[in-house]
């Protein structure tokens, strides 16, 4: 298992429609999260920056993420929280959610 | 158990030795760490910001903290770490690790 944290902006004026949908995030897009090996999936605000941290089971997160992007209900979600979203200047040309560097761990 | 995710800044100067001090933690302050009902911790690094990830398996942090403040290898540790760091803006007074909201959460 790996631990992955990322990164993104949140717009001001998107904050609260943001936090809404994430109150009720529809079923078949948590299922889709699963089927591609994520899980204890949580997301933090502080200011205006989001902190996704998952743990991936899997043993290639590229191509999982890439059958979440071909999922129907993943891509009507995306709809919805992307323009919620800015990438942070850290972000890598094309990355959305800009991916951290672990320095520490405790198991 | 609830999940705790913290943001702080570090000084770009101190960036490499912050490194440095996490791939050798002394085991007296894991610990503790773990004596306070702390486990599965990490940190991660983006631009400047550090987010740290924990999980909290006990019914009183506050006291926890406390706990770990009184630890004379954990204060040591701080000496170390501490001056590495600043808080960030959105950091209440008083408040080191200012921490963030869970907006979500998929177990």
């Amino acid at each position: 298992m790996r631990r992955v944290a990322q990164v993104v902006a949140v717009r001001p004026e998107k904050l609260d429609e943001y936090r809404e949908l994430h109150r009720a995030v529809p079923e078949p897009v948590l299922d889709r999260l699963r089927r591609c090996h994520i899980a204890n999936y949580s997301i933090h605000l502080l200011g205006n920056r989001l902190f996704a941290y998952f743990e991936y089971h899997g043993d290639d997160l590229e191509a999982d993420l890439a059958l979440m992007a071909a999922d129907e209900a993943t891509r009507e979600w995306w709809r919805l929280t992307v323009p919620c979203q800015t990438p942070v200047p850290q972000a890598a040309p094309g990355e959305w959610w800009a991916t951290a560097e672990q320095v520490f761990l405790m198991e």
